[in-house]
C-alpha cells in the first residue's frame, strides 16, 4: 500500500526526469566573445546529459569555431559580412573605449556610441539574414524538430526564429543598456529609486542626485534605443513576418531569462518567477594546472602569484602603457602570470611571465593565487567570486566599469584606469587588495554567497532549460502584466477614473449644500450677489 | 593537485553544512489552527535534521498541546486570555462568517468584521504580554543562545523579540489582508494591475472595473488597517522599547519570508530575493490507510472515493446544511469519506461514512480518490495539488473564497455557496470535476508544476531557515528598498525634481527669446502693446 503511494510520487518525478533521459535536442542561437565563453560550458553540461546540441554558426565568427572538436554539432550559415569587416569593426570599437573616450567631449563620444551601435546593428541583421532570409537553413531548422532554442538576445533575432519554429525560447543574459530588454520586454519591475541601470556605473545606495541620474539614464537610454535600435529591429521583424510586428513583443515571448548574475555580484532586486539568477554557471572547480605552469606557481613561495588578464578581446595595448604596468608588476613580491600576446615589454620584471592564454579559472582556483588583475568582465569576476580571490579592475567598456563598481562597493576589489593610473597606483592597488585582510575576506564571503544556495548556478541553468522543454514552455510563470499596456501597468488609467470620481461627488456635494443652504436658509452665493 | 582543488570546494560545502551537521537552535513562535498544522510538518524534519526545537505555547491554545508527545521541546508561557474566551472568540467568528454575512449588508459586515478584528487583536497583545512582559520568560529566551527564530506573523511580535534576543528572524506567511505586511513592510512589489489583493476573490486577469476594484480594496484595507491594527501595536512596540517604534518596520527586518504558495496554485508576480515561495511544505507522500478505512475505500470499486472536509475548524453545521448535504452526496455514486462530528443527518447515504478525523493527505493520495470537497484552506488545496485531485469548493471566511477562485480560474475546481446552494448544485459539481475530464487533467497540471521544480517545497523552507541560521541572517537578499520613503521608493521627488528643472528651463527660454525678438526685430509683447 505504502509502495502505491510512493509509485506515484516516483512516477511524478520519473515524468519530470523522462525528458533529460531521453535526450533533448535543442538549437543554440549564435554568439561571439565572452558570451559565446560563457555559453560554451552550460553546454557541453548538456551534451553530457544526454541531449543533442546543434549549434548556429555564421561564416565570419571570431570566436565559434565550426571545425572544432566538441559535443555538439555546428550549424554553420553564411552571411554576407566578412571576418575581415568583424575585425575591423572590432578593432575600432575597443581603439574608442580604450584610448579615444578621454579625449573627447560627451557629446563626441555620444556621437561615436550611436554610430558605433548602428553599425553592429547592421551587421548583426546582416547575421540574421543569413538564417532568416536562408531557405536552406529555415527548411533545416523546421527539420530538426528541436524542443527548445537556447539564445543570448545580443544578437537579435532568436524570439522571431523560435516563433516562426513554433518552440519554446530560453535566453541567456548579461545585461542590456539600461536594463531596457528585461524592463521593457521581460516586464522585469526595476524601480530607479533603486535599481541602478546597467552601465550606469551606480549601486543600489543613491542619494539624491544619484538617483535622478538613474531617472534620466533609464529614460534616456529608452529614448535612444526606440529610436535607433527598436526601430530598425521592428522594420526587420515585420518585413519578415508579413504584418506589423514589436520586436520587443517577440522579445517578451521567451519562456525563461537566465540572468548571468546573482546576489553574491549584482543588488538585490525585484524580480519575476521566469527569470531565474544564475551568474557563475560557466564557472567549475579548479583543474591542476600545465607542469611548467604549475612549477611558476610553486616558485612564488609564500608571497604567492598574482593572475593578470584583459579577458579575450584586448590582445595587445600600447607600447607605452605595456612599460608602465610591467613596471608596477616588477615591483610586487608576488609571481604575475600575465595573458598578454603584444610585444614583450622592456620593463617586465623578472617575477611576471608573459602567456599567449592562461587557463583562468584553474589559475584563480590555485590556492597560491592572492590577487587578480581584470579588465572587469563578468565571466572572469565570477570566477574570482567562486574561488574567493580579491580583484583589481582596470575597466575598459561596456559592463566593465559598472561591473567592477560593484565589486568595490562589496569590498572584493579596487579599480584602476588605464588612461590615467601610474605605476604607483597600479603597485598600490595590487599590494592593497593583497594586504588590507578586508579584500580577501570580502572575496570569501562573496565566494560563500556564491556556493551557499539551493542548487549550483549551473544546475539550475541547466533545469530550467530541461523544464522548458519537457513542459514545452513556463507558461505558469509569466506575468499578465505582458497582456497591459504601461499606463495600465502603472494604473495610471484607475488613478484618473478614481480621481474624476472623486472630482465629480466633491463638485456635487458643493452644488447640493450650496443649494440647500440657499434653499433653507436664505443665503445666497457670492456670484448672485454680485 | 586536482584533488586540491576538490578540497577548497569541498570545505566550502563543507562549510554551508556544518550548522545543519551540528544542529542548531531553533526558536518557535507560537501560532494556531491550520497554521500550526501547516508548520508541524516543517518542525518535525527540522529536528530529523538534527536541530533542537523550541515552541513558545501559550495556556490558551486550542491546537497546540504543550504536553504531547514529539521531536520537539515546549516552552508553554502564561496568558491572560482563557481557553474559553478563545472558543467563544473562534464560536462568534465562524457563526458570522458562515451564517450571518448573507443576512447583513455591507456596511454591517465591515463594522462586524472591524470589530473582531479589534477584539483578534486585543486578545493576540494579551498573549504577547505573556512573552514579552515575563521577565521568567524572555530570561529563559535570552538563556536559550537561539540561532533563528521561526514565526508565522498572524500572531504579532515575533519580530520585536528577534530583535531583542538579537537573532535573526524567519517568517512563514500564507498571506496579510490586501497582502499589507509584505507589501508595505516587505517592500514586496504589487502593482494593483495585475497582482489580486489577497481575499478581493479576484485574478490576475482583470478587466477595468476589476483593476479599479482592485486598487480601492489595497487602498481601502492600507487605511483600515493603519488606523485599527498598526496604531495599536505600534503603541505597544514603542511602550515595550521605550522609543518610538514602526511595528512595520520591525516586521521588515526579517531575514526570509517563507510564502506558503506558489505558481501551481498563486499567479505569477513580482518577488523579492529573500521570499520565498513555499507552498505546500507541509504535504507528503501518501501513507497506507488504517486498515478499517482502507477496506471501505477498496469497496468503492471503479467509482473510487470523494474525500470531504471543512477544515479544522468546523466541526458542526445546521441540521438542516448537514442533511442538504448529505442527500447530494447519497446522490453520486462514488464511496464519501466525510469528516464531521456534528449529529449524523437523516439524509445520511449507505455511500457516505462519518468521521471524527481522517488522514486527509493519505486519502487525497490514494489512487482511488475521484474528487476532495473543501472549504478552501490553502493546506487542503495543497494536499489536492499535490496528488492531483480535482475541488469542488465550498469557501466560508479569510482566504478561503480567495483560494478556490484561484483553482477554478486554473480549471481544478468548482465552487459552490454553502447559504445558497441546493442539494442538486452539490451533486452536480461533484459529478462535474469527476466526470468532466478537463478538471483531473488541470489538477494533474498543477500537480507536475508542483513537482516539477529545482527542489520540493519543504526542502527549499528548511534550506532558508538553516541558510539564516549559518549565515546569522540573510542580508545580502535585503533590497535598499527598505531604506526610502515611498515617494522616494516611487521616484516622486525625482519626477518634482525634473519637472520644475524643465519648467525653469522653459521658461528661461520662453523669457530669451522675447527678448531676443525684442531686442533685434523691434517686435513688442502683446502686454506692452496694451
Amino acid at each position: 500500500m505504502e509502495q502505491r503511494q510512493r509509485l506515484f510520487v516516483c512516477v511524478l518525478l520519473a515524468l519530470c526526469a523522462t525528458q533529460s533521459a531521453n535526450g533533448g535536442n535543442i538549437l543554440v542561437w549564435y554568439t561571439e566573445g565572452s558570451h559565446w565563453i560563457n555559453m560554451k560550458p552550460v553546454l557541453e553540461t548538456l551534451v553530457d546529459r544526454g541531449h543533442q546540441v546543434t549549434v548556429l554558426t555564421p561564416a565570419a565568427s571570431l570566436f565559434m569555431n565550426a571545425s572544432a572538436s566538441s559535443g555538439f554539432r555546428y550549424e554553420p550559415f553564411d552571411v554576407s559580412v566578412s571576418l575581415e569587416d568583424m575585425e575591423k569593426f572590432l578593432e575600432d570599437f575597443l581603439h574608442f573605449s580604450m584610448y579615444e573616450m578621454d579625449h573627447l567631449s560627451y557629446l563626441q563620444i555620444y556621437i561615436r556610441f550611436i554610430n558605433m551601435m548602428k553599425n553592429d546593428l547592421h551587421n548583426s541583421l546582416r547575421y540574421l539574414d543569413g538564417v532568416l532570409k536562408s531557405e536552406t537553413i529555415m527548411k533545416k531548422l523546421k527539420e530538426g524538430n528541436y524542443d527548445v532554442l537556447l539564445a543570448d538576445p545580443i544578437y537579435p533575432g532568436s524570439d522571431l526564429t523560435a516563433e516562426i519554429l513554433g518552440i519554446p525560447l530560453v535566453f541567456s543574459l548579461r545585461f542590456s543598456l539600461a536594463n531596457n530588454w528585461e524592463r521593457k520586454c521581460g516586464q522585469l519591475p526595476s524601480p530607479p529609486s533603486f535599481v541602478p541601470s546597467a552601465m550606469s556605473k551606480l549601486t543600489d545606495k543613491m542619494d539624491f542626485s544619484e538617483r535622478v541620474w538613474n531617472f534620466v539614464f533609464y529614460f534616456l537610454h529608452d529614448i535612444l534605443l526606440n529610436s535607433i535600435y527598436w526601430h530598425d529591429v521592428d522594420q526587420y521583424y515585420s518585413e519578415v513576418k508579413g504584418t506589423p510586428t514589436s520586436a520587443c513583443e517577440t522579445m517578451g515571448r521567451a519562456d525563461i531569462w537566465l540572468m548571468r548574475t546573482y546576489w553574491d555580484f549584482d543588488f538585490p532586486r525585484p524580480f519575476l518567477p521566469n527569470f531565474k539568477y544564475v551568474g557563475g554557471m560557466h564557472c567549475r572547480p579548479a583543474k591542476p594546472l600545465p607542469e611548467d605552469m604549475e612549477e611558476v606557481v610553486q616558485s612564488s613561495g609564500d608571497a604567492g602569484i598574482v593572475v593578470f588578464t584583459l579577458g579575450s578581446m584586448i590582445k595587445n595595448i600600447t607600447r607605452e602603457k605595456g612599460n608602465m604596468i610591467a613596471s608596477a608588476l616588477a615591483q610586487i613580491p608576488q609571481k604575475v602570470l600575465w595573458r598578454y600576446s603584444g610585444e614583450k615589454p622592456e620593463t617586465l620584471g623578472a617575477n611576471t611571465r608573459l602567456y599567449n592564454w592562461i587557463p583562468q579559472n584553474d589559475l584563480l582556483g590555485h590556492p597560491k593565487t592572492r590577487a587578480f588583475i581584470t579588465h572587469g568582465g563578468t565571466n572572469g569576476i565570477y570566477e574570482a567570486i567562486y574561488h574567493g580571490v580579491p580583484m583589481v579592475g582596470i575597466p575598459m567598456f561596456a559592463d566593465q566599469p559598472g561591473n567592477m563598481v560593484h565589486m568595490k562597493a562589496k569590498g572584493a576589489a579596487v579599480t584602476v584606469d588605464l588612461n590615467f593610473m601610474t605605476t604607483e597606483d597600479l603597485r598600490d592597488a595590487i599590494n592593497t587588495v593583497i594586504n588590507e585582510k578586508s579584500y580577501k575576506e570580502s572575496a570569501m564571503r562573496l565566494s560563500s554567497m556564491h556556493h551557499d544556495r539551493p542548487m549550483s548556478a549551473l544546475d539550475e541553468a541547466i533545469f530550467w532549460i530541461e523544464f522548458t522543454m519537457r513542459n514545452n514552455g513556463a507558461k505558469h510563470l509569466r506575468v499578465q502584466a505582458h497582456e497591459l499596456t504601461w499606463y495600465q501597468y502603472h494604473s495610471l488609467d484607475v488613478l484618473a477614473f478614481l480621481l474624476t470620481v472623486v472630482l465629480l461627488i466633491t463638485l456635487l456635494c458643493v452644488k447640493a449644500c450650496s443649494l440647500c443652504l440657499r434653499r433653507c436658509c436664505g443665503w445666497k452665493g457670492k456670484t448672485k450677489t454680485e
